[in-house]
Order: structure tokens, then sequence, then C-alpha cells
């Protein structure tokens, strides 16, 4: 490791990776290698080994998941949407590069198309090879990878639609995007939401993962207010990703039709989702039900 | 700020408090200002105001408690319990220096008296003075503080009955100890919790935090594997506390009769527990339902 990249600190030999999102609190994690590094056309790329969290994908220097606990969040903005629709066919993952919620989608048989938007193509490509622990090495028929900007991509189908060609409508779309800056940053806003509900199926749903209610709560009262103004049944849910800053996070289900999770079939092979957890996943803390509550102001 | 304690570091004129706990994952915190400092007989205290996080007590370098999220493990840790037992009047607190647990005890007028054992009586001293965001002021006549070893206290209880004394049982024990490093070991002990079975009445409970499923799994098994032997009900919850390295903290629940939480009638103010976080704080994850299910080793 004689070179080594901008957000990576040398301090008496050891190596560190210092996370400066937050300013006045720092997670400094420390490394054992460097197993990828790039810059690409839109972020710069790591794939780290660390002591702590195993294996690591760090986007311009914000860890994004980690080997020892990335499953709590991939499983739960997938398979909670995933079990609120009784019969996906057809799913669209916008973003999710680490390819771990596209493995979880894969998991369900009766779903016959999983089209994967992802902006970044040499995030997927670092993930495949170097984080499998995330990625399970995804190598299904049914996966479309589609290297694109999912704002662009969803202006198309809506355009196709104005055009008169008919559309391929989505049962379930999953918004695993990274923070609403840099890439993502359209990914929270709502046109972009307005154009999503165009391209779901008449009982149609997408999940979005919507900032930490501790440090982002804003972010988080504004995706959720965004979508209540534009479907009809809006709700949140949480959980904890040890390495995101807060460790509480939040996600949203906005719904033309369906309301409500149905755990009583539920029978994949996860690390954290369960019964219990799918049917008490809307159970939230009452600090975060008075953000939702509070007055709009988007 | 011209001394600091060696717990703080100064870097380029700013001030931060460095957890070294977790060797290769630290949490620096950035500080405004050092509000107390001082060694007791049992450890180093301090109560520092922080840049994210707002005032937080830090003993021997940790951060026990924050304004910020405290509520949240107060109140996880208080209402649980009290919402398992019907009719709670006489409450044990072992620990919970910083006062949060007895306000949250205090918030039931059925409870005729709340003994609060803690080993040091500057933690309380300071909390009350320096953290009224935590200890709320807390001054109710049913409080009745015991500066004393808690192990001490429970053996002594248990001589008292050895020797024909009639004892004074309790309803509901809660354990708020901090880590089992220092002062607190011996509460994470089976000859400890063998102690208190005998101060419960013979349809009581005790509570008590059993450390993150993420970095501490072993002592999180160890507490609920200990309990288990003597109790004929052990359950364990989750919460997450955004400062507690991990976020994922555990709690476990052993009692002799009494195994549901009853939210139905909750009417407390709070921040963090309502009816829906009681009813479903069962609902725990895949990974640390097989931590709990793996052998025992104790």
């Amino acid at each position: 490791m004689d070179k080594y990249p901008e957000f990576i600190k040398q301090v008496d030999n050891e190596y560190w990776l210092v996370e400066t999102e937050a300013g006045n609190y720092k997670l400094h994690y420390k490394i054992k290698d460097i197993l990828f590094c790039w810059q690409s056309n839109f972020q710069h790329i790591m794939i780290l080994d660390s002591y702590t969290f195993g294996k690591m994908l760090v986007l311009d220097g914000i860890v994004q998941t980690t080997a020892a606990d990335g499953f709590i969040y991939n499983e739960m903005i997938t398979h909670v949407p995933m079990n609120i629709h009784p019969n996906p066919r057809k799913v669209l993952i916008i973003g999710g590069g680490d390819c771990g919620a596209a493995r979880e989608v894969a998991k369900y048989p009766g779903v016959k198309r999983i089209d994967m938007v992802e902006i970044d193509e040499m995030v997927v490509k670092a993930c495949l090879e170097h984080l499998p622990e995330i990625s399970g090495n995804l190598c299904d028929p049914r996966v479309n990878f589609i290297f694109k900007d999912g704002m662009k991509y969803i202006q198309d189908l809506n355009r196709q639609n104005d055009d008169g060609i008919e559309k391929d409508l989505y049962d379930v779309v999953i918004v695993d995007s990274s923070d609403p800056v840099g890439p993502a940053t359209s990914l929270f806003e709502a046109d972009f939401y307005r154009l999503l509900y165009n391209v779901l199926e008449d009982d149609g749903l997408m999940a979005c993962q919507s900032e930490s209610p501790v440090f982002y709560a804003k972010t988080m009262k504004n995706t959720y207010d965004r979508l209540s103004a534009i479907f009809p049944i809006t709700r949140l849910y949480t959980t904890t990703v040890p390495t995101y800053p807060g460790g509480i996070w939040s996600f949203t289900i906005a719904s033309k039709k369906y309301a409500h999770v149905n755990p009583s079939k539920f029978d994949k092979e996860t690390i954290c989702v369960n019964k219990e957890i799918l049917e008490s996943c809307f159970a939230i803390p009452e600090f975060v039900k008075k953000i939702l509550d509070t007055q709009t102001q988007c």
C-alpha cells in the first residue's frame, strides 16, 4: 500500500478511512487493504478491506455498504415492498450498484424480469468481482443491467408512453440510491417521483431509502411529503444499519393500491428479515412519527 | 479550555473526544466545552457539550448517554418491563446514575417506591446539575438514592432473608449498568442474577441492558443464557441508540411469571416509545435470534 488515495489517512504505519461527512462527528475505520480504487466518470470508487466490518464499498469517501452489515439494508429495502405486492413479476431497481437488492429480488421465483438501472458500470463490476459477500456473485438470466442515469431512464420510458408506444410497466420499483449529493441528487426530486408513478402498474408500488431520521430528518421528511403528494398510500419504516451515521435508517413505501405487508408466506433465506420483522416494520419511534406529522414544507 | 483531560485530543485548536473502545473503529466527537470533569473513587467522569449530540455523559472516556438520543435507551429499558408487569409498585434500579431510568419509572403513579442503587454518587450529582435533558431535574419523594455497589446491595438483602428478617421484595428490577468492564463487571455474573432472583416478588421481573449484538455478541449471549438458567421466562429485545457503536443495542427481560407486554393502556409522554414500539419490541432480526439459539457456552 505504497500509494494511497485521498480518502485514506496514514497514521503511524496504520491506514484509516476517515468519513468526514458529518463534520463534527467522524467515523474512523482501520483498513487492512485497498482491493479496488478507481475514479469513474461519476465518482471515486474504492473497495476496502477493513478490520471491523470486513470488505466495504466506499464512494467519494463515504461507506455505502459492508460485508458485515450490508445485508440489513439490502434485505429491508427489498423484502418489505416484495411482500406488500401480492405477486410482483416485473421489478425495476434504480441504483443498487452493489447488486445486493437485485440478489434479494432474485430470491422470488414469481419474478420474471429484474431491470437494474445503475449510472456507474464500474461500481457493478467492482462489486461483482471484489464484494461477493453483498453481490452474491449475482448471475441470473432475469437480471438486465442497464447502465444509465435513473432519471433519464424514467424520462425515456415516459416519453415512449407519450409517443403512443406501449409501455412496459413495473409491479415494484426499488430506488436504492446513494445520498442526495453527487449522481443521486435527482432521485430525491418530486419530478422524478411523478415520472416514476407513470411507469408503475395500476397496483404497483415503490420503495426508496429515505436517509437517517437523526442526521437527515429534512431529507426523510421531504421524501415522504413529496411521495404523499403523488401516491395515495405512503408509509415509512426504519431499521438499524451499524455503519451508517446515527445507526437508524429510514425507507419509504409509496403505493397505488396495497398498504399492508403479508409476511405469512415469507420463506426466503435471509440474515436479518423474518416474519416478525416484516409484520412490525411500520412500528416506528414516536420522534420519527412526529417529524412526519409536522406541517409539509416542500 | 486550557487544560484538558486525557480522553480529549486537541487538533488544530479543535477539541475532540476519541472513543478508543473498539480499537479498529473509532468515533470522534467534536467538543464545544467540558462542563464537568472529575476522577471519582470509581471512574473518570465528564459531562461534555458536543456539537453533534449536545451534552454527553462520558465515563472513562466512553460515551454513556447524550442529550440527543439518551431518551431512546432510557425509555426502552424502562417502559418494556413496566408494561409487562401489570401493576408495578416497588421498583429497584441498579446503576442508572444519569437518573434517566428513574425519571421514566416516576411517570407511573402506581409506583410507590423507587430505590436507586448507584455506586458512584458523583455521577448522579453531575447529571442532576449538568444534564437535566436526561435526568429531568429528578426530584420525586418516591426515589431513594442509595450510593452503594449494586452487587453488595443485593447480597445484603439476601443476607437479611437468611437471618429471618422480613424482606422487602421488588416487582420490577432494572439493571442499567455500564459495560462489563470497571465497576459494572459483577452485574453481568450468574451469581448476581441468582441473588437478584431472590429479591423479586413471586410475579416479579427484571430487565437489563445486554450490550450490542454486533460488537459484543458474546456478552449478549452470556447474559441471556445465564438469566435463562435461573428464570422461567427470558426474552430479548433491541433498539437503535445512535451514539453506541454498532447502533443496535439489546436488552434482556427475565421474569418469574409475566411474558407479554400489554401496551393497550400506555399513555406516558415519551419521545421514542409508543404503543406500536411496545407491541413489536420482541420482533428481533434473524441474526440476533441465531446468536441466542446457538449452543449455550456459559
